[in-house]
């Protein structure tokens, strides 16, 4: 498939591109990196090199870099390269890369923390690539290193879409589970109470549309419970804003 | 531990208390329900009667109604009645049922749906009563049908933290979910692309706290992709101020 593979970057991506790579025996030829990399690199046998070290006859580099690095990065690779350069972030679009002759886009879409585990073959990968047997290849790559069923071909404009998306679903989701932690501590609670909550909610729209899984008060249109939470969270901050804020969200789209 | 149990209701949590009674082979003697019950009810071999008809003998009624209707539904009971009387809702105070010689709190915590299955080992409840041995039976109650490790004595007042903290673990996380459906339809994308990282944003956080879970452009403090957002979410109605206003709470608290 891709006989000489490098990765660039030091982050969280970067760090399961490696694992990923690893789980299904596949071999990634070349490290590069400016930053020294933190301890969760002991597990990567190679050395981090700088960018200007890139073998000239690696046929695939990954920018696993920061999302505002990626313009500043690439330019650090020569112009006549001929291999595949790709990034792997849901924010950038393609055309960053443009000053290659080829180029592409590999996004994982899933929340990476360095040192945390993660089912790589679950996890989805969205495609694209400036020439169509680059996008192919990628495309196989993806379904061995990561899901099988959920590898799919997305231009810039689409993977706008998805990556907001995402925000809401796991960035803005993970806040409203830290909210609730501030809530019950607040109340000497532990938040260890709302885990099997968040399980559950979480389980049950793996076979359901989220609107049809909807409950509690704001679903209800119950303003007399609404009204008792809103005073309670009078003394908070941002997180009566928040409550009025969803709660309306939620109630806008009762009946539908 | 109770003898003669009643169930009043014929909602979410009633058709729940059914079922997680049964799993343990426990009996329920008595549904009282005015409403038309839904198909789902086919399972309970009882048939609803009045509230009037409440054994006088019964020893434990749930009032598992609709939050505004427990105050309604107590006051159709006998103040002479010597059973228990509880209501299972996290919004209602205990004192709605003073009227009572005997009365209390048990609220499972969990997001019920009607026909959704559960794994009630897995749900905590919180418990309260006016007599001290009736918390303690409730308590040997809850330990039997629902979670043997999370049963918890907790009063009206923390149950408010409680159930304001289980708002934004379950609604407003379902909610974020429902946003992020809709801005993937609008980019013709399914919203099953999204499971995978559903399911690993909630099983991240039941082993950490998720303030140190959180990832993403606010976490990062990346100003230009979270400009790039809400330039692209201009043109949607309530999920640009979400937006904003979620994300400057992540920001609020980074660097903690």
């Amino acid at each position: 498939m891709y006989s000489k593979v490098a990765i660039v970057g030091a982050g969280n991506v970067a760090w399961h591109l490696f694992q990923a790579f690893a789980d299904v025996g596949l071999e990634v030829n070349q490290w590069l990196s400016r930053s020294t990399p933190s301890e969760h690199f002991s597990s990567v046998s190679l050395s981090p090199q700088s960018i200007e070290s890139l073998d000239s006859d690696a046929d695939l580099v990954f920018l696993a870099v920061a999302d505002d690095a990626v313009a500043q990065v690439s330019a650090r690779i020569p112009k006549n390269f001929k291999g595949l350069v790709v990034h792997t972030s849901g924010a950038v679009s393609m055309d960053k890369l443009a000053d290659h002759l080829r180029y592409g886009v590999f996004y994982p879409l899933q929340t990476f923390s360095k040192g945390n585990s993660v089912d790589y073959s679950q996890v989805p990968v969205f495609i694209e690539a400036n020439h169509k047997p680059d996008a192919q290849n990628l495309a196989e790559l993806g379904k061995k290193v990561f899901s099988k069923e959920r590898v799919t071909f997305l231009n810039s404009e689409k993977r706008k879409n998805l990556h907001v998306a995402a925000v809401f679903v796991c960035n803005f989701v993970n806040h409203m589970y830290t909210l609730g932690a501030e809530i019950m501590e607040a109340g000497d609670m532990d938040f260890d109470l709302l885990r099997p909550l968040i399980e559950e909610t979480a389980q049950k729209i793996q076979h359901q549309h989220p609107f049809n899984a909807q409950t509690g008060p704001a679903r209800r249109g119950d303003q007399k419970v609404i009204n008792a939470h809103l005073d309670f969270l009078n003394s908070w901050n941002e997180e009566e804003d928040i409550y009025r804020l969803v709660t309306e969200s939620i109630i806008r789209r009762n009946g539908k």
